[in-house]
């Protein structure tokens, strides 16, 4: 007897696997996950691969998103231990990496997290030569350094989420100070992601209308609307979201998905993004910082320079020399 | 001297703090923040309370979300311990409530849900007395009935998410197995959410071809294309996922933001959602079921009745029959 | 025998016919076409009324929109020559009224659509007594004057569509010559919709940096880049698309329902809107002129007080004083 | 002096042209256009190339597109009278072709648009060897033929349009009957497009329940319900919709939208459309009608065979011997 399948449909032509949408999660923890979801309910990619090394977690969380698919689109999604999975991925978002131990110097982080990266980078970038890297683990611009070393990408193709999600937040303390949408108050974060991030104030507008026009103070400590509480915000943000909850997921998860959907689609949109910043604004460092940049379907093409103040760029300087030594002290 | 705000801006009118499309969750764990995110990426509400007892992790939580609102649209996201911050909500989730201890009854675990939800039900309903209760909590079918009894609402304003999760669960294997999108793959699963819940095999259809017109055994043990192990699967689905990550949350995520969608724009599309299902299908108790309903603005509006055949008849009977049996134990 | 209906469904309660997301739109033109399909294919009213004196035009534009709607998602539209078919509204788009005959002066055009108006703004509010009103019709920054006339609605409630339209075909052009996504590049163009709007080159920017602060004759004559040509390409736009076409259709459609999400939901976005400017920049008539506004549930909250040279005021406020000329004309 | 664009800006790679997701459409009368608006208004593609004979339209179309850019997302808009700007199309929609003159014979029509696609598809073809066809041209179902022909492309990879939109108007027409979503009422009309389309009542269920198992009679002159005339009014719709209005697009343009969403993402989803139908349903003739076709990323995969009565499979023989005859006139 012919099977159900033979009796419902006739085969004119075998279907394809591909469509030209994959992009790669590595790392199933609640911020790979939150990229993961994010770019499901989002539509962004039409295909998702997920690899991780801890195999039931990663079975268990594929079957989850899978089970989601009747109420969103059709993505077909697989998950393996083995990065065979994700050969042919567009963009690979890496969030995996270790958790800082009580009392471990910052190097000590760092090393762990690069033999993990070995693991990782060459294995995504043999079966996708041609991807862009999205590096979202800890510390995030030493680690994009590093993801950068280990793959042979040039450097447009390979970025670190950084600044991308500081300035959000930025944006978002804006937003509740003016009442006005976040999409509506622009502002940028750059440098180092984290504790000596930089606001560029100069920048800092609504409708163009920048706020160091109506108070030359804002930002700085003698600013009586005291505005430069709101990096301080910013960077406690972090912390008081692990605090409070143990990790941030879903403000990083729509960073990421963000990110992906203007390579993806090519839509050259200016994210502030971890990329080389040796011979902008001083630095003379081979160091990842964010900036401002250009991105599309082949990665970062265009830095956007800004206009700093002589403060501003040092402590761009002071990041990237604090990242030049630690990078010095690396075993490759 | 001014303040920047007056400087930027002026007021013409007040802004207004409501845009009807309110929506509350109730309970901040993985499944309440998988509904959350799910709401909040795919645009369907514009503003969103978040409610639970642990006061941090809420906190914690409503800061990630606020922080990716820069990446997708404003929502108006405010957290209490404080019922009254859900005040004006059209659909409220409550996917609060304890989990099974190693060897406690059924009916126990029922009874501590029970004095959970009087602290919730009530409360919801002073503060929106027009709201949808969507429950989410386990054992949903009966925590419904609960919520309906606390509610005072009634019956087609409180439904549970119910089986609309193991139809998309089924339809996903389905889709599987004949290589089609599962939004083209056409199955319900009725019933008792979990276990004991009912495929209905004689409206499983692609493009209106009825699998069962294809072959009368199709569900049945005697199926040599094996399609029922496809149901055990759907059963096995939620134990393994939660065996393999530790919970379930995205799929149920997504499905709790479909049907929240169609109560907020009045779509009227049908899903399976556990409604009262007295009279249905020879059930003469006071009992909540999934069945396939109309949903739109006030609810449930209509129950689809299908064809069933006796012995699927008999699973809803017996299932309610346990149900009521568990409910003549509650202690209101 | 029992009707199909019957034998499907029991209904539990009538359903609702309202869901709280009504926008009517006026006029099925060109304009008023690509606004509903703006709506209904970017899911953001969930019910759509049309009004229109032709009934034929009317009903095929109704018919053929609702033949879309399984593509879609299920949005209530009905359309009639009668108002009340609008009841209920939260947003009114108006793009009803005559165009200019040859050798016509603009006086007379615009008496001819006061006249028109008069049939239409009292039925609006009538019927939905607190509507946001959105002009479009042109010479839109008189006619939506004439709307809030004849409305006795507060001012806030009243906003003609103005210079987002030449804003979005300003930044279009602009990421054209920089190469880089339009929502990334930022500039507003303000004041009377037309051959006599006002680029605000100070609020140019792209990340925050000012192209006034890399050149400070971008936009003058003397600018060596011909940044002031992209200006002109903007107020020729208009004409050329009419030229090339014979009406404007697509971008005016984006942008009405860009304005109508915004207030939908809640949004308190900024967009460059036609209000009444009275008091702002040395003008001192009561005459509506676009500025950046922060737009919400109940229309226009905030003006946004951009910093503008005096050759902008003046342009400012001689629009404003052709413009109070011309209203000074009007039999209401 | 430096350029702007060189202050503002370091271009670390040249910005690539192409991402993967470019569709064409040929002719941008009202069909076209509404087309090309749903592509943009719904995200589907990132590149779009229009093609017309005539260059003022052709000009004024896409410039009017690209103004609303700002609003949507960043999508890279071409227009041409010469098809090398088609290059790289992943789907070409072909909506092209002359009218029906007064009194004009069906085969004079045929010949007449053969005869304009002898410069369009071997230009598509050229240009894009990879593509997928999708005509839309009317007759759709002998152009499809046609379009197969000219390409020298194998099968699967030439559609028409066909009854997914007259399946569409099917489902809306019953989801009023009923009161649900149309998303939800599942219909199938196949065939011929137009007035001998064949409706199939076996298929027609909500939530899994054939109208047929509650009424035998449903869809027979004989039916008390009188269900029948639905199909009648599906057929008048586009008649009347013509006569109205001058002309149909929305619901086309969202079906041509859907189809190519289905094709650009892989998404393997059901749709009616003009695939050559040899050897189904006792045809016995090489000519195109719609059936039921599992839509990827390389065209028609899967043809779903639906159970038909016999007086449905006559309608289709007989639809196949008329388009048989046709297409034996055709002077290719």
């Amino acid at each position: 007897m012919a099977s159900i399948l033979e009796m419902l449909m006739n085969e004119i032509q075998p279907p394809l696997q591909t469509s030209g949408g994959k992009v790669t999660v590595v790392g199933v923890g609640q911020v790979g996950m939150a990229c993961a979801f994010s770019l499901l309910t989002q539509h962004i990619c039409s295909e998702l691969a997920l690899v991780d090394v801890m195999a039931d977690k990663l079975r268990g969380e594929m079957m989850d998103l899978q089970h989601g698919l009747t109420f969103l689109r059709n993505v077909k999604i697989e998950a393996s231990t083995d990065f065979s999975v994700t050969a042919g991925s567009r963009v690979c978002i890496v969030t995996a990496g270790a958790r800082q131990r009580e009392g471990e110097s910052r190097l000590s982080l760092v090393q762990r997290n690069v033999d993990i990266f070995k693991g990782i980078i060459p294995n995504l970038v043999k079966h996708s030569p041609n991807c862009i890297l999205l590096v979202v683990s800890n510390p995030v611009d030493v680690l994009t350094y590093v993801a950068w070393k280990l793959s042979g990408l040039p450097k447009h193709r390979v970025i670190g989420s950084g600044t991308n999600l500081d300035s959000a937040r930025f944006r978002f303390h804006l937003s509740q100070k003016l009442n006005v949408a976040p999409s509506s108050t622009h502002g940028w974060i750059i440098g180092e992601h984290g504790d000596s991030s930089v606001p560029v104030w100069s920048g800092v507008n609504i409708a163009g209308v920048r706020l160091r026009d109506l108070n030359p103070l804002v930002g700085t400590p003698e600013d009586p609307d005291k505005y430069n509480e709101m990096h301080k915000e910013v960077v406690n943000s972090a912390y008081e979201v692990i605090k409070l909850k143990g990790y941030t997921s879903w403000a990083i998860g729509t960073s990421c998905a963000i990110l992906t959907r203007s390579i993806l689609t090519n839509q050259r949109s200016v994210y502030a993004v971890s990329t080389c910043v040796q011979n902008y604004h001083g630095v003379d460092k081979d160091v990842f910082l964010s900036l401002p940049v250009v991105l599309g379907e082949n990665g970062v093409t265009h830095v956007i320079k800004q206009t700093l103040t002589d403060a501003e760029k040092n402590q761009l300087q002071n990041s990237a020399n604090t990242l030049w030594d630690v990078q010095a002290g690396i075993q490759f």
